[in-house]
Formats: C-alpha cells, structure tokens, sequence
C-alpha cells in the first residue's frame, strides 16, 4: 500500500498506463452543458454583456441555489457550509473511503464573464450524468464542490471559500477584510443571513477528500497558441498583492514651474515602468509584475497629483523569486519617492506561495486525458485558484480549457461548449482513474 | 490723445508718477471683507471642509444671488446676463464714458477652496464701499462684475462666462460641452432656467468697458518665498489640453507572459514621464506639463489594464513653445503606442493662447500699488483668468495676492484677510489711477 506522495509517483504512472476501469463509455453532451450555463448566465447579468456575480451577494447566493437544486434533481445529497459553499454527494460503493471531490466556484468579478469558475461546477454535475448514463459506479463517494467567494475583487483576498474549508481563514480576518465601500466579510455574510462566527464549522475534518480536482479555463493564451485542447496543470504561481500609496503634494498645474513639484503620478509612473522592467529582466523568466489598478488624488485636469494610490501584483511558481521580486520593486518605489522628495507608504494586502501540484495526481489525469485523443500539453497557472488552496492538505490536480485570446475577468472570456465537453470527459477519465488507483492503493 | 497701446505706453509711466487723484484717503476694512468671504463659504461649503460651487450649480447662481443683493445693498444698478454673469454698476461723473469693469468669478472646481474667484468679486465690492467712504467720484462709470463659470472643471473649458461676453463662446459650443456626466452645458443651463439660445445676447457691445481690472489668488508660491504683498502681472500662460486615450489588451495579470502583454498603464507611465522630462528641457524654461487626471480601465488588481484614458495640460507665455512641446508630448505618445503594438487616440480639449496684458495699464497699477508701501513684483500667472480672456479685445490689469504654500484648487487654499486687504486697496488706487489717466486723455 503506496500512501506517501514518492510512492504514489512511483507508481501511477504504470497504473494509468494499465487502467481500464468498469462501465461503460462516457460521453459529456455540450448541449446540456450549454443549457446550464445559460441559465447561470441570466443572474447577475449586465445590461451591456458580461456578468457581475460578486462576492458574496444575492446574485452569487441565487447561482449556488440553483445549482443546489440541480444537484438534488440528480439524486446527490446536499450541503451548504457555513461558509456559504456548496457540496453535492453522490455515495461511493464503499462507505469507509472519503470522497473525490471536483468543482470550481460561482461568483465573478465585476463586469466578468460565463465561464470563469463556472464552467468547472458545471463539469461536475455532468460528470454524475455521464456516470449514471453509463451506469459507473465508483468505491469512493463523489463530491461536487461550488466554492463561494473566490474573487479577491471585492475583498482584496481571494479564494476565501477554501481558505474556509482549509483553515487558512481565521476569524480575525472576518474584521481585517473590507470591500471598497468599507462593508467587512463579517457584516456581508450577516446580509445573507450567514453567522461569521460559524466559521470554524465549515472547516472540513482531515480525510474529508481523498483527492480535489478543479476544471477551469487557462485565463491565457498557451492551448490557444499550441492548438490543445487540454492542459494538465504543474505548478499554481504564487501571488504577492502590494498596496502603495505615493504622497505628494497637490498644486495647481499652472503656477507651479517643474523644479516646485512634487507629483505624485510622476513618481508612481517610475513605479509602474520599474515593475515592468525589473519583471522582464531575463532572470526572472516566469514572473510577472502588474500595476492594474490606480487611482489618482484629486484627479483634475489642472492640479498636480496629491496622492497616488496603486496595486501592484506579483506571481512566480518560484516562492523565492515571488517574494525577492516584490521586494525589489517596493524598493525602488521607495528609491524614486525619496529622490523626488515625496512619501512611500506600503502593505502587503495578500500573500500566496506557489503550489506544485503532485505528480502521481497529473500522471492519472495525463493518462485519462490520453484516452480522449485530443491534444493536450503540461502548463502551469498563472492565476490561482482554489485548487492551489486545498492542495495544502489535500492531493489536488487542474484542467484547464482553452480561453479564446486568453482573454478572462471581460465580457469577451469566451470558451467552446465542445472544449467544455471535452474538459467535462477529461474530469470524468481523471476519476474514474484516481477512484481505480486509489482503491488498489487501499487494496493493496 | 493717445488712444493706440504704443502711445498709452509712452504716457503712462510718467502720468502715473504725478498722478494725485481727487478725494480723501482709502482704507480696505479686512473685518468687512472676511464677514462677506464667511457668508459665501457656507454655499456650497463640503462637509469636510472646501468648496464645492460647481459651474452651472445651484450653488454658483445662490452665491451669484447673494452677491447681487449685496450690489443692491450698496446702491448698484445690478444686471445678469442670458449667461448667468452678473454685473453692479455705479454712475460716473461724465454719462457719455464706458466703465471701467472690476471682478472675478464665484464658481469653484469640486472641493476647492474659498478664496479663487471669489475675492476678487469681493475686493471690487470693497472699492465700491471703499470709494463712497471717501467720497470718491469717477468719471467712468464703475462696474463690479461676478463672471459665471469660470472653471474648466465641469466642461473641460474654462472662463465660459467671460467668453461668452468676448464673442469667444459660440452656439455650437452649448451642445458640444459635455460634463462627466454627459450633461451638455445647453442642458445644464436649461436646468438652471436660463436659455442658451440666448447667448447673443450676453455679448458685450464694443466699447462697454475702457478697461477691466481682475484681483486673484497667485495660486502659485513666488509671492510668498519672495516675501511680496502684490503680485503685478504682466502675462497669463497660454493652455493647451488633450485628452489621451491609449488602448491595450485587457488580460489575466496572472496568466499572461510579461512578453505578451499590450499594458495600457505602463505606455501612460511612460508619456507621464516624456511630458515631465520635455518640460524640464532647459530650452522650455518656462514651459510646464501636467497629467493631473487619468482612468485606468477596468481598474482592477488582477487585470492589465487594457485602457488608459489622461489629460495632459500644457502652459506657456511663449505660444510657439505652447504648441511645440504639445506636439512633441504628443508625437511621444504616440511612438510609445506604436512600439509597444497599442493604439493611442488623442483630440485637442481647449487652446488657449498666451497673452501679453498692457504695459500702460500695469505701470498704473504699479504706480498705484506704489502707493501702499508695501512689497510688491511683476509676475506670470501660470493659471488661465477671465482677464486673459477679456484682454483680447479690452486693456486688462490682473494683481494678485499671495497663496499659503502656492495651494489652490483645494480646501488648505488660503490667503490671509490682511493680503486680501492689501490688494483690495492696491485695486481702488488702481482704478482711480486709470479712471484719472483715460480721463485726461479724453480731455487733451
């Protein structure tokens, strides 16, 4: 019996090789996986195109409602946390072994699009279908996972809903965490009548999973480029979110020659360049440094800027790269401030290590992902996700479909039905895989 | 008679030297001026401290209402035009002379401060009072005059008012003036009950005013860092704005290699700083260059932002230098969008040219201000005024008073009663000045 990470690396790649587990033919039908996201779609829709399913609002409490009552009509028994998330279970032919979960998250960003975090709670419920279709049955307990909250846009701080689960949400942050309107995670969970002090009752008790796997779409441009139609995901980037705010002093853009000034925009203009510069040096290959948010104080035509307020965002799957990165770009912050004379001040609002996803986990999911004859190639994300969350505690794997022109968190993010289908099958393989190789494991 | 500016020159230095107007001393009452500065600041007065008395608000016609009162109250036949300007006029001693007109506006920029505008509409209420204690009569008529929306803050373009008088504003412009919030000043002024279809009518005769007179803050520090009471100016900057918009590629700030992003913001930083380091050339001495408002799109920590909307605002005394370093900020921008693969759009918002204000009249006012015994130098306003508009077709005098560490346009925007004083006085002994100097010229 293989139960060390080393182990099962060792072996589960002679074992998906071999695999040929029982039942029949799965197929996932892109029209059912249509229907669902079209329904989804119509809450929280803009006017203008595009979805704002925002964390933890009524909208997002209307997705997981619904999709609640879908799980009940395919027979699985559901749960919601107190936390807000959502899980459907489908019992496993043996009731000792914890459950494989699968699933992604609900709500959008401001202004988003159908497919982010949804299509992957979708390709869940279609995995029960093509499993009761084709009359499968596993040892373990299945578990459609809808995670609330996973949008760092309201709060700053995203994946909230599995940093719930995982116990990395701690009850202080009820209180730290605010939106822009200064409305904490605690006063918005007491809005939908959800009790914040309830937390330490959504955390899951160890083995509650055997394993998670999350579908979502690439939120880049690398299967598009190669034409793949699957990405078996390495390593989730770790992410630095730092909160700058360069002071001046305001002036009237007429009066003041340029030896007087103090502009704050000037200065985080530096800032900006630097982060990109510092980001591009050919040592740092797979970090990327972005200054996406910005807001300038008072914001007229005819003053210099008083106070400049911007985010920068820092990712690498090297921790170490992560972390020396960010330092070396707030030092520089700091350097042009005092060079021009002005103040610095920063924060870090979050701070998230790179994952490396368990290799016996990506072997299983490849050879499942072999079966369906599509194209596909190894990746590592950018972005993060719940997944990289709970893979902390838990053996975790990604999919990802392909994001025509990368494009994500717009209206425009736009994914196939048949890519959804074939990550929806892919999902399905990689189960029935994982549930076989488990259960040899506990077998053995 | 000297009536051409050349001759005017030639005789004001020495008139003005022997100039010993009839009537008793004068004596500007800082206690009556801060009295009326406190009733105007509660309209419009924010929460936080500062003014808000937009353009065409209800709060700039109530400030312009109280001041009309106070022109009744002191025995002015008062008038507002199909513009919103309001103008008190006293009778001189020969009926067949224009006026000689004094003032400045009432509208402020969002949370500005009480004294821009306002207390050169005070200062010319002041002289009218200051005149009557002593006993003072003209033979031209006097005219205090509260210009309407002088700010560029709502429309983008500022001195309406004062345009409109000068035939400078015209019908097409009532639909074309938007505010932020897509108001059109048409619609705005309708609001407000007056009819901009009207507009012909506010256009001032030729020959309405002999000269005009304008009393401001510097909004600038030269005044105080060289320890002078009045600042005599003897040219307003010319003003070139353009509004830039720089379209990118919004994209995954985790999923998107640095190589492939087309980041909107870093291209702005990079114009930021080409408008910063053109204007500091040592051949542009006395240009500046400002980006004082910017939008970053969609503004959020973990996209790249795929559009940049800035304002770049351009002064000069010199107007070939004016429209030269536009053009090469802007030629700079646009390189910058063309190397790094983005698209830059850019149109003209105003232009406004450079202009000399007259020797003659400045050396009356010189000799005026002579007179106080108080420190005082020839200055350049770097801000655009209502005098610089009028000057165009009319002799316009400006003095200024200085500005608490140079800030305007914000709530610490502060000058002190005694300076406001000062220069109310500097004002009066001005006007008699050229009231006697027009005087004697009519007669020879």
């Amino acid at each position: 019996m293989a139960t060390t990470e080393q182990e099962r690396n060792a072996e589960s790649a002679d074992t998906a090789q071999e695999s040929d587990a029982a039942g029949g033919e799965l197929r996932a039908d892109p029209g059912r996986l249509a229907a669902d996201l079209e329904r989804l779609s119509e809450i929280g829709a803009d006017p203008g195109g595009g979805i704002s399913r925002i964390s933890f609002s009524q909208e997002e409490r209307a997705a997981h409602n619904l999709v609640s009552g879908w799980m009940v009509d395919l027979g699985l028994s559901v749960h919601t946390d107190s936390f807000g998330n959502t899980f459907g279970t489908l019992a496993g032919t043996d009731p000792t072994l914890p459950a494989i979960g699968f699933g992604s998250h609900l709500d959008s960003v401001p202004h988003g699009g159908r497919f982010d975090g949804t299509i992957g709670v979708l390709a869940g419920l279609e995995v029960i279908r093509m499993f009761a279709e084709s009359d499968i049955k596993t040892a373990h307990p299945l578990m459609v996972v809808a995670f609330a909250c996973e949008e760092g846009a309201r709060f700053g701080e995203p994946c909230l809903g599995s940093k719930a689960v995982a116990d990395v949400l701690q009850e202080a942050d009820m209180e730290r965490l605010r939106d822009a309107n200064g409305t904490t995670l605690a006063q918005a969970m007491r809005a939908l009548n959800f009790d914040p002090l309830a937390l330490p009752q959504a955390r899951w008790a160890p083995n509650t999973l055997a394993a998670f796997l999350e579908l979502h779409i690439e939120q880049a441009r690398s299967l598009e480029e190669g034409g793949e139609r699957i990405g078996l995901v390495d390593a989730i980037a770790g992410n630095t979110r730092i909160r700058l705010v360069i002071t001046g002093r305001q002036d009237h853009s007429g009066g003041t020659p340029m030896s007087q000034r103090r502009d704050a925009l000037a200065a985080a203009a530096e800032v900006i360049l630097a982060a990109e510069s510092i980001a591009n040096e050919p040592r740092r290959r797979a970090t990327v440094a972005t200054v996406g948010r910005l807001h300038v104080f008072p914001n007229s035509i005819t003053t210099i800027p008083g106070d400049v307020e911007f985010y920068l965002d820092v990712r690498d799957v090297d921790s170490d790269r992560q972390r020396l990165t960010t330092r070396d770009i707030v030092s520089r912050a700091e350097e042009t401030a005092a060079r021009r004379g002005l103040r610095c001040e920063w924060e870090v609002v979050s701070d998230t290590s790179p994952v490396v996803l368990p290799k016996w986990l990506r072997d299983l999911t490849t050879a499942a992902t072999d079966r369906l004859d599509v194209p596909h190639r190894v990746t590592t994300s950018g972005a993060g996700h719940d997944a990289g969350i709970l893979s902390r505690a838990i053996p975790t794997a990604m999919l990802f479909v392909p994001s025509r022109d990368g494009l994500s968190h717009c209206p425009e993010e736009w994914t196939s039905m048949d890519d959804i289908a074939i990550g929806a099958h892919a999902l399905a393989e990689s189960i029935r895989n994982i549930d076989s190789f488990l259960t040899k494991e506990v077998a053995e």
